[in-house]
């Protein structure tokens, strides 16, 4: 299977590397967007638009699936990419969703939701939980945490400042869903701040659970063919993903 | 006089807010590249490829003047910009260079210039003030407080921390120039952390230095027309214009 995974930027490789791990593809062509990342500040409109392109993008290259590694995109665009695209689309937020529902009591589980603030204005989080039958969600945008991985700040204590900040009045919640592509990058430091009792739901991870239980994957690959596209610079894109990915 | 004020996003207000104190244009028109914003961490042709356009949005208005705000654009767009446009642009750049030299002993002093990574990668501001003759000349990419004030952080905790961070091992500077236009918003902090004895240089007061020296302004307009445009979300830009400008 050939699979196209766009992001807005550089937080898909989060995303990326799960799918390797699992050794899921034979080839994966990845685009991110970073002429014009970040997607998280951004309007519906604007991000729908991009999202829409990103289709066409990936019609150069007879995909399989397209899987949206980036939440905004995810929370907003995605029933206008499956309207544009010719293969299967799936997204992040719906495979974060399912992930919490499969490990978590609906009843007794309180989830916390972060993500920038057009993933949580979307409330595309909120709306899958509640379908599936949770009902005590909370959600907070945190679009600091991606500029400090960005630049590299994963620990320390402007990060901790920032931690105290976003989460001194939250409760400590049974689940904490990365809606960032970015927030796997501070997972240590969201285990320690919140405690080991908090599970983390992780988008990467969350995909891979989805496609398994959806599609069928008769092979292993261990040495897919992977391409790396963006629409500026995709050279320094190449050098973070051989950091992110092999390092 | 009919002025056009570029900027990436929103931080281009703050040149605005000058612009206005001084009553010099009879007509001003912003432009705010908001749908790709921010390009201080974007690459030099990216850059380039999105100022040209502003300068084709601005041909809409037979403008006398375009004033680019943005210090990344100033930095690496603005001969481009100039090829392109049909009456004069000047930049936030050359403005600054020109405030710290009109201020300052040039064998003396010792200046910090902060930016995005655009901006201090570009060298514009170094190469400018070695041309005037300043030789003790300290650089420092500062990008997080461009999300910082984004969320409305100009004081407290994480701000504190983030000043440590960068600016630990930096002589204490004679000037520091605020090579970004969030930057003016954190002033107080910046002052306080430095002390009195430096000199804050601020692109907006920079630039009408510039102005008042380079051209003839007969009249006073308290009352100039104002139109803002936006590339997307345009009612956004337009309350934090009210909120910036007039509160």
């Amino acid at each position: 299977m050939r699979v196209g995974v766009f992001d807005s930027g550089i937080g898909g490789l989060t995303v990326v590397k799960s799918l390797l791990e699992h050794q899921l593809f034979e080839e994966l062509i990845y685009f991110g967007d970073t002429a014009r990342v970040p997607y998280g500040s951004k309007d519906k409109n604007t991000i729908i638009r991009y999202a829409i392109e990103a289709v066409e993008f990936f019609k150069n290259f007879e995909l399989d699936l397209i899987i949206v590694a980036c939440n905004s995109v995810s929370a907003y665009a995605l029933f206008e990419m499956r309207e544009s695209a010719t293969c299967p689309v799936i997204g992040v937020v719906d495979a974060g969703v399912l992930a919490t529902s499969n490990s978590l009591d609906k009843k007794a589980s309180n989830i916390l939701v972060i993500g920038t603030h057009a993933t949580i204005n979307s409330q595309a989080y909120e709306r899958g939980l509640e379908k599936l039958g949770f009902s005590n969600i909370q959600t907070k945008a945190t679009p600091l945490f991606v500029p400090l991985v960005e630049e590299e700040i994963v620990e320390g204590a402007i990060l901790e400042e920032t931690l105290k900040h976003y989460f001194n009045n939250v409760q400590t919640p049974d689940a904490l869903i990365l809606g960032c592509t970015h927030f796997p990058l501070i997972r240590d430091a969201l285990s320690t701040y919140f405690g080991e009792k908090t599970k983390l739901i992780h988008s990467g991870e969350a995909i891979v659970e989805q496609l398994e239980k959806e599609f069928t994957f008769t092979e292993k690959y261990s040495h897919p063919k992977l391409k790396f596209f963006a629409s500026e610079n995709p050279e320094a894109l190449r050098k973070i993903a051989q950091k992110w990915l092999y390092e």
